[in-house]
């Protein structure tokens, strides 16, 4: 099961992939039933980033970071590395270097079950990294893993070429198959989402724009 | 025990309430005997806020947040929402539609013992909020919960028309018919901190201040 | 084992601990063979800080922050506070009187495997924090404790005089007998690594750089 | 706030009392509208108790057992103590000593959001203990605490006299004006679980038992 | 995505899948590549048991415990039930009646992402469950989830009809595509263990027996 | 700092180290200053043992055991394992094959800041572990660490040849230097407390055998 870099992925359309990103997580999420979104434990190491791009995925041994030089070369423009470990593992697979070399590849950001170092130097090239912890330890180059398989990652399903959208409410992912149909629905939800929010703004009640009193009342809601 | 909206809260004296902003959770906490602090795993989703308010109580079923749109209704200029769900939950309950309404309504932010989503959006519109994880899952709106009853929010107690402190330290409670009290108290300990710290900067050991020695000797503390 | 205050420490050379700083918390992991780190829950209260000092140890009791006014005592310019408690506390031991003692006395930050408050203040002062937890919970001073005596503090053994060096990715010691050596082999890897990251930075795979592929497929690695 | 010890309190009917232990957690919890749980990070310290009795509380500095001395002198027999820290702390604050003073009293047993040592003497002696955490480490008498106020115990509201129910589903509060009434509605629940027991032992499927098929179709449930 | 009943599965052979109970889960696991582990937070609620059995999943809403009544109906003897909510949840789906209705189909077991209650009852009956949290909290019936599709339960993916292990250590899954052949892997370790077995209980050493030493020396090793 | 096996080690004295077993953790503890407790998140994997022997200590990499076989060579009867990873991780280091070797060469326990397998024969085997995770992922053999050199574990500091004391309340380590001291302390806490629990069972109160009553009422305390 391990020791495969399957090197021939598909990606979604850029176009398609852009517009997941500007529509950020929360809505995409939403737009595709609920499903896709990671643990709230990845957290952005700086805030203010909104991405969305290809996953180049890789299962990683616990504290072995080898498999992500081999994913580098797999990297296209327009790529977001994707690192679960097999086991739980905080330590620091990724650096300042490793973002250097990812960089030069066009790849967009990093999503990783684990540990991550070399913040500051990170912050200051302006690569985004959702991680779930921050950690100096650094890894071994021992075992095999795999790149460009189907993995779990802080409890998300994700298929390499798969999209994935992250901003700072987190991480979420869109198989590629639906991904147009995604965007479609999470722009019909943002247009939506504006004339409600004016509406809003001017002080009309959710209670009254969504008609939920009678519900509410039917339900036994008491005013007292 | 559900399905209560309590329409008529009494409320601590706006001055009151804005002098225990302007003192701060810590020194609050500390004017009080040490009493109303919220766990430390409500974070500010930003930093550099100060408020307090008159708590507007959600008691919440997991998962679901029809509750607040009926809360929002009841909130009057100054108040703050204080949502407690009824078992452990990091469902995000509110976004940037909930805070657009909510502000309309002059709420000047959110404590929440779940999570939060629109992070960014909240950011820009500077609604503050204290929550215990950002997570852009939706909650539903299925099942009753109650407004402006007694909650207990991530271990502190409060009751509708109490005045909810927080900053960048956490949140801190205090009860409506103290208020005024407290904040005298707190006052007094600022004054007296000035002096302290004045004298502090200027190199004189606490030790010294305090009159420690003694009593430390006493102890048997021993310098070797 | 309690109750003493160990009044004469030694330190590293000035240069030596500056030297570190530079370095910060990854490299000089590395150079001392991946020891010495942190536990990753301690976190900077704000981001940016690299500091490097010698170690003032505080072992403490629980909730019982009377050790630390007796340890302002023995710092010296360039000293850094180490605040190990007995046992498993987030309260909040330190807030911006006694880091303005702190300050006065040269001390240039605080490890603290606690709690921690007035996180507003001591960030516009600039006195940089690495704690378990925000929280404005005070402290008794009831209880004897000890200073300068060797403490495990979030996992690490430290002695007083040992380098403390604390960045965004955390926080590392290093003994005092071996910090020239260390910083050394610190600079060195800065060194080698300059010339990688120009390499990775105009495209050269590290599975090149490195000359990892003939292992990797000696391992069985497969291309698909 | 600290310091006081209120010596008269209200306790339910002893019939009541044993009659809620009879129906165990899981039911009294759903008998009263889903309220009263404790956090479910509360285990027994051993399996197969099943216990009610009237709270006598402790609101406890952290790491101080000082107040449990003077809450055994309130004990009435078929009281339970509960031991709710002031700031998150799992210290050993109870041991065989306490233990077998509170037997002496006929206490029943203790919830205690915080450590308990001496683990298997409390168990030859049948004491039971709900407890955060199996920690030896030793508290300190320093500070003062109270004895019979309202405390938040594991997240639950307890007055003193309220009836707690526990057993290997975790910890429940009655408060004592409804405890009657709640076991009358936990005893209709039962009685009324026996029959639906019996028909699914036999085969028959929830879904009819409880007609959910029409719903689910409504909801657009569909089979494929 | 919700609200999808998958009626007809394939299950594994019943004799490759009472072999893989035998073996055990730290066997099963080595002997698929060390894949297929679900995270070690789930807990069996009693000691002891060992079992295997085709997976009936259910994709639940966080809270609510419809479609287990649905999926029961879909089990048949020899099933294990896994439960995944659909957002971090530790409410108690799950308690004696559904035990109950679920043996009556012949159903071995529960694996739930989330909480359990009537302990007492499940192990009085015999009736084994992997959970990650005793919790009385009841649940609602309000929204649709699916059952028999994909999920990803504590880190690891199950299809329905793959073969579910569980036992003391925890739980793991086995694609149902590979059963007979990681059986056979399986019985190959063990019985290769049971010489192992007994030439350790002899006192021969590891380093012996597996040949270290010379490796050992090669890397470094070195005995002082 | 790595490969190393430190091959001559000295422990105390047997009858020490049985008479430290007898007064168990809690006790020992206490008599030497309420130092040297490992964290509570060390559990037994059986409850019932009470055992102390001398430490043989590992420092392994994070998932790979390879040290603990070149550790079992270094085992004397009555030494107990103690195995502290590098970095978190709670992969299972440790089953029924390595026990078997251990107890063939008099090894009485193991203590291990990570994970631990083959839970059920180690049970039967009736070889005790404090873990911190029952986890069946296997490790690998790939890195050296170093056998009987000072470690830190779940926040304690062990020497080889320290004695290591555990049961259910947790582990606790003795120096070796004070071993024989520390064991007279506990004997006489032990003898100690023998009489104290008869004044308390037979009814005395803690208040009044240890005449608290004057020094509460000097505090303040107030009876309501």
């Amino acid at each position: 099961m391990s020791g495969i870099v399957v090197q021939t992925i598909h990606r979604a359309d850029a176009m398609v992939i852009d517009g997941l990103a500007h529509c950020g997580v929360a809505t995409v999420h939403e737009a595709q039933d609920r499903t896709g979104l990671f643990a709230s434990y990845l957290r952005p190491i700086y805030s203010g980033s909104r991405i969305a791009g290809s996953a180049v995925t890789i299962s990683a041994p616990p504290g072995d970071n080898w498999m992500v030089h081999v994913a580098i070369e797999q990297l296209m423009p327009g790529d977001i590395l994707v690192i679960a470990p097999r086991s739980p593992c905080e330590d620091g697979y990724f650096g300042d270097l490793l973002a250097t070399s990812a960089m030069a590849r066009g790849c967009r950001g990093l999503i990783i079950d684990a540990g991550i170092r070399d913040v500051r130097d990170l912050t200051e090239m302006g690569f985004p990294v959702w991680a779930k912890a921050v950690f100096a330890q650094g890894t071994i180059k021992a075992s095999l893993g795999s790149v460009n398989v189907p993995v779990v990652c802080a409890g998300a399903q994700i298929k390499a070429g798969d999209v994935i959208v992250a901003d700072d409410d987190g991480v979420c992912v869109v198989p590629r198959a639906t991904a147009a149909d995604v965007l479609a629905k999470a722009q019909a939800r943002e247009a939506n989402e504006g004339e409600k929010r004016s509406r809003l703004a001017a002080g009309e009640l959710g209670l009254d724009m969504y008609k939920m009193r009678e519900k509410l009342a039917e339900m036994g809601l008491q005013y007292v």
